[in-house]
């Protein structure tokens, strides 16, 4: 069952280490819901994803539930249109730092100055208990303003 | 491609042939957007499928783009609640008359009473030359009321 569960946190000034796989991600929003689904397209490197998400009724943790598909070029081509004014682009650096898998994403574009960091958990009590390194920012697991939906639909926040 | 080229007409009495195929379909929208792009998932027989459509601008014909995944029973089930309150059940006769494939489809459920009957073609042409047969009802074709999105967030039209 493709659970995800993960912490989010700003991110300084920072220099991916040499064994970063760096992949350019351009996802644009089908759907966002006001109970918290999204109908997702996604390049992230060499393929493209249409992704359903769906917040679940668990107690209090962000848990989402997540379904994923491939598409081939032009499928991806011809729905893309119906993402217009709420897209985004950065380039995601993975790499292990203080034990864990971190995704630290550069925005691009309009986003541009935006870094964030992302670490995905294998249960709310190991998501629970992380201690985040130094070199992270402020964490913004939960808030609004800092989550891919509304940065894609209202820009950087502030702004 | 998979455009989906297709004309809708209401349904009086009507005795399913024979040679009918019938499938129950229950679907649900994800998704109903202005610009006319919807997000479904559909149960028909023992296929689950998350499907996208979107409207593509071509000079005035109802002309669709259409791609569409396979999903497992847990997958279904776990984006199934998303749909809520968006949803038709109907049972879908399909067979051949008048020299094309018809599907006649009717309405479970709150929408008990509702008989349409739909035609799909390859071309914008044979649609436009298409004549209908005279157990054939009125042209629902592109009438809101009687599309599904509606029919599934609505009701029947006039209730």
């Amino acid at each position: 069952m493709p659970l995800e569960i993960e912490r989010k946190f700003l991110l300084g000034d920072f220099e991916p280490p040499d064994t970063a796989v760096r992949l350019r991600i351009e996802q644009g929003y089908i759907a966002i819901k006001d109970d918290g689904t999204e109908v997702r397209l996604r390049r992230i490197g060499g393929s493209r994803v249409l992704g359903v998400k769906r917040k679940a009724s668990s107690v209090g943790a962000p848990v989402r539930i997540e379904v994923e598909r491939e598409l081939d070029e032009q499928e991806f081509t011809e729905l893309w249109p119906a993402t217009e004014g709420a897209r985004l682009v950065k380039d995601r650096y993975t790499f292990e730092a203080s034990g864990v898998t971190v995704h630290a994403d550069v925005y691009r574009g309009g986003l541009a100055g935006l870094r964030t960091v992302e670490v995905e958990f294998g249960s709310e009590e190991e998501a629970a208990a992380f201690s985040a390194p130094e070199w992270f920012g402020a964490e913004v697991t939960g808030v609004k303003a800092y989550g891919n939906q509304t940065l894609a639909t209202r820009g950087l926040p502030g702004s």
